[in-house]
């Protein structure tokens, strides 16, 4: 048969695993709940049973390898966890080589965000393309950047932290030390917040994202300009990412996305403002095709990208 | 005799030119003014007069190729300056090939900034790392960023515009269409602007960021507030350059250079603030240290990385 290869997403409740060929079609896909507090070597048996699972359904012979996306910083040499605050338990926890053990096959960890990006370039938004960044908005705000096809993990896996990029300098207070980091500003996490102190009313103590999102588009100019502000923010950061690295193409992905027409005008008028290189430059800032498949695509690509370097993950078929 | 090759600097007011070998020696150099509204015929034939001065004081045989540093905006792949601000009748002229005609000999055009980064990757700073930004503060703030040995240019040449990032979205007006823009708040210029803001006495109209400078030294606090502004706006662009790109290695260049010491400790206070990978993961923040031969070093260095390519740029003596 066919190559293909596995790419396996560490997702907050679920595992997701998918059988991926070299042209980007899946050929079987498992979800299963996973309780990460169960300790790693819990996870790493259901990671080998999945997979073995789906290997049995499938010809065994042609898997090019498993890809690996994990919430947290990856010393992708080591195939270690170096720090991940949903996988507290992962910390040092040598993932690769146990699960090598059990499969006999190459196994390559990535930190998700950074998987994501990849997929998109692969299979998503991003086809055609060897150059953009990837932003997801969800609790915080991940990102992933790939430049000339590759992964940029900086020198200790910790590159395209663009949450943490600050866009205010006095802005709200973030629990990584800083004030005004993008991800109090614009993720979904920040507009059930910034919904929270609009008081929108004695039955909307526990406001969500998708209730202020509900109430904008019912008309609510409060809830609209909490998403204007959202767009600001972005703005504020992808204007500060164009001016650095002029990649041809910026993604955003993540709960808050159908709210687009509601911040992007906001954001596209910042961009426009902060990035002279932005206008007539063909810069495209769009919404990712993927949603959270990306990083199962962008782990699965992980093995062909391994075999085919140091040439060009462009003549991938 | 061993190979060699040429950068030119193409400076505000001087054509420098050196050779250099492989092991970054400097055998040659020639620095004479030149006028650039004279047009870009006239600096070509200036161009090719210098390194035929070089050459026939070396041994031609040696030569591996030249690298032009350019205050602008380059298409490398076709040679050509696509925009430039100090160089306003070189847009769309064909440097390259017009060199290239006389010389017989490769060419390669590369952004000024971008050049000094590679630069001080070679034989200042930056020996040993193949990943760093330098950001250079003159009358405004330019960079250049290396990843992986090569520079990243961007899809239209556009990458590494440090200073028009926005550290304050709603500070000093610039020239790019943009409010808060880095370059408006630690530029030499900027140093020098907000001297004039202060009023020093009347005899201080046409202060200059050297004076400032000077004031601050002399413990004149309304100068040192200054710079303690410029280490704000610093430490805030900064810790996004390192949330972003998790480089090993940040260098700083240029006239203000001197006042690190009046800077250096709130740019820091404010990186460790906005970036919660900085501490204890071993990232520098130094001064460059080839100065204003940073960019003849670089330039110089392209013949000798493109004729290695795509092997490592390491692997040079």
């Amino acid at each position: 048969m066919d190559a293909y290869s596995i790419g396996v997403d560490l997702g907050g409740t679920n595992l997701r695993v998918a059988a991926i060929d070299s042209g980007g079609q899946i050929l079987d896909r498992v979800s299963i709940p996973v309780v990460y507090d169960a300790g790693p070597d819990q996870v790493v048996c259901k990671i080998v049973e999945v997979i073995q699972r789906i290997e049995s359904r499938l010809d065994g012979s042609g898997l090019r390898g498993v890809g690996i996306g994990v919430p947290g910083f990856i010393d992708t040499e080591a195939g270690v966890v170096v720090g991940s605050a949903n996988l507290p338990g992962f910390t040092g926890f040598p993932i690769r080589s146990h699960i090598e053990r059990e499969l006999k096959t190459h196994i390559i960890l990535e930190n998700d965000a950074n998987a994501a990006a990849l997929g998109e370039m692969w299979m998503g938004a991003g086809k055609g393309v060897k150059d953009l960044l990837l932003m997801t908005l969800g609790t915080g705000i991940g990102g992933g950047i790939v430049t000339d096809g590759k992964i940029l993990r900086g020198f200790r896996g910790m590159a395209g932290e663009v949450g943490h990029m600050t866009v205010f300098p006095d802005g709200y207070p973030c629990g990584c030390g800083n004030c005004g980091c993008l991800e109090k500003h614009a993720s979904a996490s920040a507009i059930a917040a910034m919904g929270q102190m609009m008081h929108f009313g004695n039955n909307e103590r526990e406001i969500t994202a998708k209730r202020v999102f509900e109430l904008a588009l019912e008309g609510n100019a409060r809830a609209k300009l909490i998403f204007e502000s959202v767009g600001r923010a972005l703005g504020i950061a992808i204007g500060n990412l164009i001016n650095l690295f002029n990649f041809p193409l910026y993604l955003l992905s993540g709960g808050p996305l159908p709210a687009w027409d509601l911040f992007a005008p906001t954001m596209f008028g910042e961009i426009n403002k902060r990035s002279f290189n932005f206008a007539g430059s063909g810069t495209r800032v769009q919404r990712a095709l993927l949603g959270a498949d990306a990083g199962l695509f962008g782990a699965a690509y992980l093995p062909f990208q391994h075999q085919t370097e140091p040439g060009d993950p462009a003549t991938l078929p």
